[in-house]
């Protein structure tokens, strides 16, 4: 193994990992060789001394990075000679190792099929998404882009109860509830997708829309700011204006597409 | 018990319920008065014909509503003379009844403590928040207030699978467990926010600054609207202009509050 800081080591040193001098000789004591790293470009960068060692070996990345940073890694990677699968770990770094930790890959099946026990020592959830390389980035990228939102609006929550002197924490296990009901929802919402039939609606545009003014008085009871949801009525509105109103509130995918928006 | 649709009884009354003709005799049979409509107007507007039957009974409401209208049904149901406890179901209809099924309430205590068995058949997970009947309807209000935005960061990710002809089921399991991963990091944030220290950041406001601009790859990749998170990145700019940077991303609750944009 191989660190740029070669102190940051140590712990596995002490443990028998034999630890290299220089990242191509780390390459060439392994036939697996996996980089975790913050991006591609970091990953490229630093295996560059290594290029003409990654030839015949299987190179496994984990850092995160667009769909078309994974491509040009694949096509960097494949140019070298080397077998190569991009994986992406859907957790915080504590979580690595755990039983239940997801780690997804894509690219080279032959890879993933070959050093699968050894991928599953990072998380016991180990997944292949599919031959193309780009796949675990573009998932990651989707997946990912929930966190931000979900996390304002755990903020707004925690600015509302502390507005009438409640701890943030007396929140906690009912916002967790309700995440567990939201992952409830999600195969439903999928399958109305899939289909493009949002005519069996539990929750409609409209009950969301009629919703919307429970935003207006959270800012008149608690001070909260909610002026980032407006975006997301003039959603509702929209798909309301373009005849999904009684419809399932998954068709707002439809107007989150911008061909849909234009068309 | 009484329903405004006399035939959706039916099923109960094969049951063995007793069916009342008017709402003010359901009222008159019953020391528990439990009702569920959709909201606090309808409620009361009811339950008007049954005010004087209230008297001496107690009154377990199940509807959504602001906090000032539960106040004020509160002001009405003890005018009345009645026990008043206002209540609301964190979940899908289809889950009133389940063991793990979360409803909580606020209000008079004596009424929970004196009906918990029989309120538990309406869900297992049953909370008394306090005594302020406002409670119930300040934490569904805000805890609620987390379902849009979740779901469109959700419709937005299937709009980016199905930009690569990929069924949204396939993303399914990793939402799930990326909305499994933000659970767990609810108690953190929470700390952070009761104790006013932001310094620890395992997630600080600049890496989700950096991270804003994967949403403009997301665009770009898979021809998404994400239009709807530029405030999101305001807010992220504001809370690093505010000397945030470095700080945790709950530090993003300091910005959310009115008073503290003023100041």
């Amino acid at each position: 193994m191989w660190n740029r800081t070669p102190s940051k080591a140590a712990t596995l040193v002490a443990e028998g990992a034999v630890q290299a001098g220089e990242v191509a000789a780390a390459v060439e004591a392994s036939p697996l060789v996996i980089t975790c790293l913050t991006t591609f470009e970091d990953t490229r960068t630093t295996l560059e001394p290594a290029a003409s060692a990654l030839s015949g070996r299987a190179l496994v990345t984990l850092n995160s990075g667009s769909p078309a940073d994974a491509r040009a890694m694949a096509v960097w990677a494949t140019g070298c000679g080397a077998r190569f699968l991009a994986g992406a770990v859907k957790n915080v770094p504590a979580a690595v190792g755990a039983p239940d930790t997801l780690l997804y890959y894509s690219g080279d099946k032959t890879v993933f099929d070959e050093y699968e026990t050894t991928l599953k020592v990072l998380g016991g959830d180990t997944v292949h998404l599919g031959d193309q390389s780009d796949l675990a980035a573009l998932y990651e990228m989707a997946v990912g882009a929930m966190l931000l939102p979900a996390l304002v609006g755990f903020f707004q929550d925690a600015v509302a109860v502390q507005a009438r002197g409640l701890d943030v924490s007396s929140m906690v296990r009912f916002a967790g509830k309700w995440l567990d009901m939201i992952k409830s929802l999600l195969p439903v919402y999928a399958e109305e997708i899939d289909g493009g039939d949002y005519t069996d609606a539990a929750s409609s545009v409209n009950l969301f829309l009629a919703g919307a003014a429970h935003d207006r008085d959270l800012t008149e009871e608690t001070n909260v700011d909610t002026a980032w949801l407006a975006p997301l009525h003039d959603l509702l509105e929209r798909a309301a204006a373009a005849g999904h109103g009684d419809h399932s509130i998954a068709a707002l995918t439809e107007v989150l597409r911008k061909s849909a928006q234009t068309a």
